[in-house]
């Protein structure tokens, strides 16, 4: 992994931080000074707007870095949040210092720009349903760990998260979840979420 | 430009594709061995499922680059659609030839990759007029010409592709534009936008 080796070989100062799910960095554009790259667990990168009107951008794992820009310092109407979703270890980094290697960050990023396209497919859906369907398949592609006769997604996600990605509330994604676990589609116990059957899950969609 | 400079120097051989508004390039598994660099235009890149379902996922200017990715090349359900909003100059060069100097690619791909999260923050809003709006704030932002008592947004762009955007119909976009043309916040005429009051245009949101 070449962007871990120059920053070990360079002797680049990093601090590591430690992730319980829940919890949160917040950068705003006055704290805006560094680079995070996730060596193990998940994130949720969002926007949160001063309206309380909360944007996720991508829904972030292992390798992936987080980069956030601010265009306008002064005038800047929100703050970025990025929540865990499970133990999540990071390495934070200065812009600055890590300025002459731009080129592997910039190749570190190519993967992490990908995941912003799967937040565009879960949001082109109007459907609230077909939303939180669209998400629980996206979250088994990217954690999902097989098993005999069931996927396993081994991340503590709240209703209230999975609502604040999709653009619902907690209460429409409770009866969504509950329709679901009611068709053996899914099971949601305690944060975890377990895809008991893909395709009838697929086939819930509207 | 370092793309520009690296495929001239290295001699790599390319392929120079006008497009008038409105021509697409369509990419599928099959044909999908080059990577497309605008030199000047407007491009919107969508996917267009087999059941016609379309999902745009960037708003591309000059400078960015078009690279598109199959996951299983057997069973892709869709292809890319990369549809001119204006005159546009593409070239083209195989993804082979251009492997030497993967790290330029990915550091040209950066700023691309940040178009995205225009997308996202389009697709967030349920309501189209919110959608629509917002989609107009953003195509102001990257090719808007200021003038003294408008913004001019030189592109083509038909109804039907706002809609396509935003995940609408023709009609609602037609009857959305003409409630936003009776408020005098922007003109719309042969394909033309014009903003005429970009403050009533960000109230007129819900």
């Amino acid at each position: 992994m070449p962007l871990l080796h120059i920053l070990s070989q360079k002797n680049i100062l990093t601090l590591t931080y430690t992730l319980k799910a829940g919890d949160a960095v917040i950068i705003h554009s006055s704290n805006n000074f560094n680079i995070y790259l996730i060596l193990e667990g998940a994130l949720i990168l969002s926007k949160v707007f001063t309206n309380r009107e909360i944007i996720s951008f991508s829904i972030l794992k292992s390798q992936d870095i987080v980069i956030t820009s601010f265009k306008d310092l002064s005038r800047s109407n929100f703050f970025y949040k990025v929540e865990a979703l499970a133990d999540t270890y990071l390495l934070s980094f200065n812009h600055q210092s890590i300025q002459p290697y731009e080129k592997i960050i910039a190749i570190q990023n190519y993967q992490t720009s990908l995941r912003y396209t799967y937040m565009t497919e879960i949001l082109a859906h109007r459907n609230t349903k077909d939303r939180l369907i669209h998400l629980l398949l996206i979250l088994s592609e990217l954690f999902g760990v097989v098993n005999k006769s069931y996927i396993n997604i081994p991340l503590n996600i709240s209703k209230l998260m999975l609502a604040s990605i999709i653009g619902s509330n907690r209460n429409t994604v409770g009866q969504l979840i509950s329709q679901l676990e009611y068709n053996r589609s899914i099971r949601y116990s305690k944060q975890k979420i377990i895809i008991y059957d893909m395709v009838s899950l697929i086939n819930s969609t509207t």
